[in-house]
């Protein structure tokens, strides 16, 4: 069975990108990171996912001393808005996040000889984070193609390893729909930058997925 | 007075990429990656280089639990070998090792306004590890400019925060009058991959240091 590795956070892009893998015919080998974000709600909530699943599911300690995003730095403060479409890049950015999660999950996957790497990045409505964009994706693309074993001899299958951002694309609603379509167990997500017993409602990760709730005419299950 | 991270390993290539860097008027932010390699000597090594250069000088922890490399994982055999050029990728290649690490370096950047890294990565003497090559370190410039705030909206200076790997094409002679030219501690470094009081002189490390002090006709302190 071919195998991938899907960066999971617990939201629901990434929710939705593992079982857009599942669906492909991947054995998914999810991988999470903890990199001291503000609550660990979204690390319960991608570990029942993952269980949900079926899929292994692992947890890795990333530290990032220096700091320098409203996601890390309690210090600095968490943008609450009712405007979703951000111009500048947002504060809740982590420098070079991202690229260090491929990274890893790079050399994850050539410890298991995975042909794939799944990523839920999203360029529509995020549009602020610079590796969000598919530029990017391409870019890391060329990286493992010129610097890994993988990318310069293959698999051994005949599979050169790339990344894969199904969902780069597509507005919230149009990824709420195929969550709905792959039976994602959207109770299971989590998507609110804070980590109460209920999402906030007004930070710009809830007004995001409220909208596109909306906009698909589904009910969000978190606020049922 | 403009700043560039350093990775800094404790090894001839890295020490030589610190003193080139502060010859070029940075200062200096070094950082070592702690892997879990088979022995803390050169982290040792690495800290009193930095602080004999009067650099800052940083540790991380990375996990990388998966192992897939003879620096890690211990059941495999280190390569001892009195030939120098491995036509293969060697089995102390880690997967994505560089990759990562220039992940952090940049995130590191990024939180502290640097506009430059600097890696001490050789393609000559190790030409089996595809992640020091020039084509791997345009690739991960490319990275860089399509994915960080840095590279697509520069430094706030003019300047956009790019690698460089100083030693890429120079041979194991060169770097080695390179350093003595720069005034590098060469009694501090360290490379051979056992950590015991004395380099072994048999590994693929302590082969090739050996090769080139000898070839740059001068004498290896750690012999003395």
């Amino acid at each position: 069975m071919k195998k991938a590795v899907v960066l999971l956070s617990g939201g629901l892009d990434s929710a939705t990108t593992l079982y857009y893998a599942k669906a492909k015919g991947y054995k998914c080998y999810c991988l999470l990171f903890d990199y001291g974000q503000r609550h660990g709600r979204e690390i319960k909530s991608a570990k029942r996912i993952a269980n949900k699943a079926g899929c292994e599911f692992r947890v890795l300690k990333v530290s990032l001393p220096w700091k320098g995003s409203s996601l890390l730095d309690k210090k600095m403060m968490l943008p609450v808005s009712r405007d979703p479409l951000p111009e500048t890049i947002p504060s809740t950015y982590v420098p070079g996040r991202n690229i260090i999660f491929l990274s890893f999950a790079l050399s994850y996957a050539e410890a298991i000889c995975a042909g794939k790497i799944f990523i839920g990045a999203n360029a529509i409505d995020y549009s602020g984070y610079p590796d969000c964009r598919p530029q990017f994706i391409e870019a890391f693309n060329k990286v493992i193609e010129k610097g890994t074993k993988v990318g310069v001899r293959g698999t051994g299958h005949g599979v050169r390893l790339k990344v894969e951002a199904p969902l780069i694309l597509k507005s919230k609603k149009e990824i709420v729909k195929l969550a709905r379509r792959l039976c994602v167990p959207l109770e299971l997500t989590w998507s609110c930058y804070k980590g109460k017993a209920k999402p906030c409602g007004v930070c710009d990760s809830c007004v995001l997925r409220t909208k596109g709730f909306k906009e698909a005419k589904l009910e969000d299950p978190l606020y049922g």
